[in-house]
């Protein structure tokens, strides 16, 4: 199984939207079509904010991630989280997972990002395996709050 | 007491570089100026990373507060996280926090900013009642992970 990662372009969207759509289908987070579409193109545009990878051949891709770009003073510099990752159920369990994110970390790390993050439910314990095999440590201590605007 | 924002230039770095030593200095966070400096500068200068804002007369900042800007699919567009805040010991209790985290929330969402987010020690029972007060919760179920790159 190829995990080989493709920078996706504009031109990937009708290929990335049933991808996006299956994964919002297993984690019940509720969009339309059209509110996927209007959050994915920008970052399929080379919005500086993020980066889209199909995973696999990029004709027949079996998942994506999308990798957004931050800042922390904290970190020193430019930070990145890991927004979505998503596998095809049917190549799931032969390594694809790790070896996605590993290569995205190298990757990463070659241009300067200083430290990746992202967040998981701790229930869900194939993602902690997968996630600490891959050397992600839990911010102990804190926890994230939001404020939708 | 003003709570006014001012974004922060590179002429600010002088007047900005002793409230941020004193916040890593209160926070325990280890970290040089020199570092702080290389982690400040680019968003001084304009990087779409993020921003600094100065808090109170311009001259004389009581403190400031460092949002950086990421994207999520879930959340749709642009969201932010407040990196930094930090006000000075001898100006705290009157109420500055809330006025600025609110006031930075209208005008990031002015922009199209669709969530904002930060991290807290659950602990620190003033920075919980603050960030409730403006309107934050709990990303429940959810654990943040971190990986140095």
């Amino acid at each position: 199984m190829s995990a080989a990662l493709h920078l996706a372009k504009p031109d990937d969207l009708a290929r990335l939207l049933p991808l996006v759509a299956a994964f919002h289908s297993e984690v019940e987070l509720q969009s339309t079509d059209e509110e996927r579409k209007n959050a994915l193109m920008p970052l399929l545009e080379g919005s500086p904010h993020g980066a889209i990878y199909l995973i696999g051949p990029s004709k027949g891709p079996i998942g994506y991630i999308v990798v957004t770009f931050g800042w922390s003073i904290e970190f020193g510099g430019l930070d990145g989280f890991i927004d979505e990752i998503y596998i095809r159920p049917g190549v799931r369990g032969r390594g694809v997972g790790a070896e996605v994110i590993t290569s995205l970390a190298g990757m990463l790390k070659s241009v300067g990002m200083k430290a990746l993050h992202l967040e998981v439910e701790p229930a869900n314990d194939s993602a902690m395996r997968l996630y600490t095999r891959c050397h992600f440590k839990a911010r102990d201590g804190y926890l994230l709050m939001s404020r939708v605007l």
